[in-house]
């Protein structure tokens, strides 16, 4: 089984976003706000929302990925937007309509939420969404957002402990958390192309200075985007981490926080799984959208990272079923209990 | 020859430290603010530079480097801390000891200068300081502080015509800028482990977006710390500059922007050779301090850059002497000036 464990539902219907145009107008003017909050009342169908996906359904088909971990699109998040009430309105929304495609394709698509959260407040409001998500819509993880101020980073690092109820509710629940930015309003950085890499390589740093997995040992975080600069970047990080901490990376830091297969060439990553323990690699493309052509230097999508992976030769076999399968079974364990429940059992995909 | 591009005045002697500590003092007090400005009043002894240096001599002597380009501490910068005009001061001080250390040991360092920034002040007022770096002080390229305020990111992106004036007198001194940012007064970003490498890659991508080289074909710019996360995610940027340009990187970036080996594992190193073309990859180390100690995997210091360069089995010896020296040599004519004045030849360092 192959298990994509980050893909952005980028496809959402028209109705979507002119919920979201009402909303922020609402903002504005209070006389435009929608007044319907619930997905049925969007008038979005079924139908519209199978039409929707079809384009990560051929996707999966083509590439030969059997199930996608989904999240609303990340950009489309925009936490330091509207108020707390609309944010908390759109994550709500957002979940709902991706519990709608993982209830309508159940064994290609599995949730993973969007937070409520908002500048200057604390986490801790977003729990109530968060139970939502778990014990009503099935979620089985989270995007956090380490910078809900959209470019400014005016809040606190994620090892402070304004984060913490957050994080202990995280716990309870089995959820691991996606360090995910959403889009910016800093001029000074794009988007796909700089802050979310940036997010990426500075939660990596903070939690190097910090002690965060001694107060939560069991509390895992998914840094995206092959973890930002940090691989590239990993003998600093290791002498780093030695100084300040007189541990090693892996002592610190390598039993709760994990790094996805973002990386759109072939040589970023062999370098990641070159540096980077097999345990701590977990497959994914970051469909659909952030670089959606095709590579005239090979011919093949950039987004297509199973073909990078595939071409690493120096992974075994059961290294390749713990990138594709078996580390998302671990690091998510509300997806594998799933997984087992419908007769999928961990270790089944490892080629001999 | 081996050109070191990218290093710093860490081991400053501690006259030039108090005269600091009095300089922000008086920004609290102006009763405590330094009476004398000069260097000389410093009371620093050429013995005390010449002892000061003796740890950058013995690394040349001992990783068989021969001339480094020497500019005051990054961190040290802090073009965010003080005033205006103590920025100025700071500069002036900081250029004037860099270039008494160039003056004594003139086959060992040649100058980089800090420029007087300040957050929310035009570049144009760098331009008085710039002119003496050149004029004056000998020096060869300076470094461009991205972000004068120091985390916030909170002036316009390098593409905007904010920084033209201060483009135009580079062009015109034939100086190449370094993109470097100083300390961060933001606690989300750790200096030397988050902000400086974000600085690199939102900068590139800053780059993608513009059309600066088009204003400034002959401007260029090198990017430290091996481009941030830039040839990590080589793919993710060919992809994106491809579908917001139709360009490829070479044909929108490569003739102006250029990136040093400041990765300190030979993973990174020979990724970095793999993907960006060699004649864009310039020699250095970022000694010292950024990551002082001994890589207990390899038993060879962390910066000891060279020892990765070397290890590159691919690069052939035309390669090899680009990264060097005639890179080098090309990005800072007046390096190479300098050096043709004194006798050594672009070129001569090829080997067989």
């Amino acid at each position: 089984m192959i298990i994509d464990i980050h893909t952005h539902y980028t496809t959402e219907p028209a109705a979507l976003h002119r919920f979201r145009d009402q909303q922020l107008a609402g903002v504005a003017d209070p006389a435009r706000a929608p007044t319907a909050t619930g997905l049925a009342a969007l008038g979005i169908s079924d139908e519209d929302i199978m039409q929707s996906v079809q384009p990560q359904l051929r996707l999966q088909r083509e590439r030969g990925t059997d199930l996608s971990l989904f999240s609303p699109r990340a950009a489309g998040m925009a936490h330091h937007v509207g108020t707390e009430v609309v944010s908390r309105q759109w994550a709500r929304v957002c979940n709902d309509i991706i519990h709608k495609v993982c209830t309508l394709l159940p064994e290609r698509f599995v949730g993973v939420g969007q937070l409520p959260q908002y500048p200057g407040v604390s986490p801790a409001q977003c729990i109530e969404e968060l139970e939502r998500m778990v014990h009503e819509l099935g979620f089985v993880g989270v995007n956090l957002n380490p910078d809900p101020s959209g470019g400014y980073w005016s809040g606190p690092p994620m090892t402070d402990r304004h984060w913490y109820p957050l994080y202990e509710k995280l716990v309870e629940l089995d959820m691991p958390a996606m360090i995910h930015v959403s889009s910016s309003c800093n001029p000074n950085f794009h988007a796909t192309g700089a802050h979310y890499i940036n997010a990426d390589t500075s939660v990596f740093m903070q939690l190097i200075q910090g002690d965060l997995f001694k107060d939560f040992p069991t509390l895992k975080f998914v840094i995206p985007h092959g973890g930002g600069a940090v691989a590239f970047h990993w003998g600093r990080y290791r002498g780093m981490c030695l100084a300040m901490r007189r541990l090693t990376l892996a002592d610190h830091l390598l039993d709760n926080v994990f790094f996805d297969t973002c990386v759109y060439h072939l040589p970023g990553i062999r370098l990641l799984t070159e540096v980077v323990p097999v345990d701590n690699i977990l497959f994914a493309s970051e469909m659909l959208g952030a670089v959606p052509d095709i590579d005239p230097e090979t011919g093949y999508a950039f987004d297509d990272t199973r073909r990078y992976v595939d071409d690493v030769e120096s992974l075994d076999a059961l290294s390749r079923y713990k990138i594709f399968e078996g580390n998302a079974r671990r690091v998510y364990p509300r997806l594998d209990a799933l997984l087992t429940r419908r007769g999928h059992l961990a270790g089944e995909g490892i080629a001999a």
